[in-house]
């Protein structure tokens, strides 16, 4: 029988019932001094290939915090084949983006250098420590992997053969995205792409719409912010998989 | 012939052309000292019953901002028939919601008081003012009225005929937001409760779905922050509304 884990939390080791993992300082900080917990509290652990475990706390001391690995409560499912490439936008608004994609099951989170992008680079461990706070607290099995920053050139030269890319773009008379999306197999691969807040540039739009894996979609009559446009296709898309 | 608006602003006042009209102080403070406006420049204006209409400013003293309103140049067509109800969430969440939903184009927002709440009230001027600024940036013609805070009960109570409510409840069997929606009217009047952080009481839900206009439904696999819940409803069903 297991107690309710108090906590939920992604480690990079593997799991396996009956092994033993000490926590990093950060982990066994939070554990000890923010949740307060001690010996006997059970949490509960991912690692993004493993499933998730129950665990306890089995030493709680100042310096070291080591947890018990015990049974598999649930096993490993890969997150949905859908990618989020978007133009960074400015602090405060590029961390709603990583949270609520990586809430939403989002499997990959792709920066992309625009013309119009205000932002010339990422912080890349401040992103992906949202993105494995968000997949603790989302009950998520892993976390999305966010992608170092590349030009919007290097994004479709590499582009993966078999992949659909949605281009979300603002004031198009395109399909929508529910209506581009809904006719296609449901676990076909996509990725949605999000421009900057000054919307992609003529000629970016046009690299884009040469390329086959490209689709143009509008998200309907409103003019949205690119954190909005990005949740927003990601909501959609995943809907368009569950439906 | 007009000149670009540098500015699109929600006045309370009728439009018609050929009229004057005074900016209350803080609007009049954004356009001169924010903006820095001054005679001449254009602006756009909309009231949430006339459309939108090309303005210049033809007094921009220290006191007061006049502007004469010159050509419609798009007609009135209201929002989606599309409301959110939402138990309040703390401050920093609460204005994502009101935001995101506003530039989605929800067409009333309605908190709802719920068993598990942490919040006892809402700053309706200041939610207003966000929603406000939201239908400003993403040029709507309206903003969408926020409700006083009510009871479920009372919700329930005074639920208008012919309104389906889809009850967005985690880690339930119900069918997907997306297929419950999809083979409904596209027009039909709709609107999305989602819950408080802890979820909807036992007693609640059953009291929701003794409801006839009630529909459980939900968002996918992962647990998601009730913000993240509230933007993912509204993208969904205004997609199914622009399918």
């Amino acid at each position: 029988m297991s107690i309710a884990a108090k906590a939920r939390l992604f480690v990079p080791a593997d799991l396996r019932g009956g092994s033993e993992i000490a926590l990093p300082s950060e982990q066994a900080h939070y554990l000890r001094h923010v949740l307060r917990l001690g010996e006997g509290d059970a949490v509960a652990l991912f690692n993004g290939r493993d499933g998730e475990f129950h665990a306890t706390l089995v030493a709680a001391g100042k310096k070291e915090v080591r947890l018990q690995v015990g049974v598999q409560v649930r096993p490993f499912a890969a997150a949905a084949d859908l990618w989020l490439c978007f133009a960074p936008i400015r602090q405060g608004r590029i961390e709603m983006v990583i949270e609520k994609a990586t809430e939403l099951g989002v499997g990959r989170l792709l920066p992309v250098q625009t013309r119009r992008c205000q932002i010339a680079k990422v912080n890349g461990d401040r992103l992906t420590a949202i993105a494995r706070e968000a997949a603790e607290q989302s009950e998520r099995l892993d976390v999305p992997p966010i992608e170092p920053l590349v030009t919007l050139e290097k994004l479709l030269g590499d582009w993966p053969a078999g992949r659909r890319l949605y281009v979300c773009a603002e004031r198009s008379e395109a399909l929508p995205l529910l209506t581009a999306a809904l006719p296609r197999p449901k676990d076909e691969p996509c990725a949605a792409l999000i421009g900057p807040e000054g919307g992609l540039a003529p000629e970016e739009l046009a690299l884009l719409l040469r390329h086959p894996a490209v689709v143009q979609v509008t998200l309907g009559a409103t003019i949205l912010r690119a954190e909005t446009a990005a949740m927003a296709a990601i909501a959609i898309l995943q809907a368009v998989r569950q439906n």
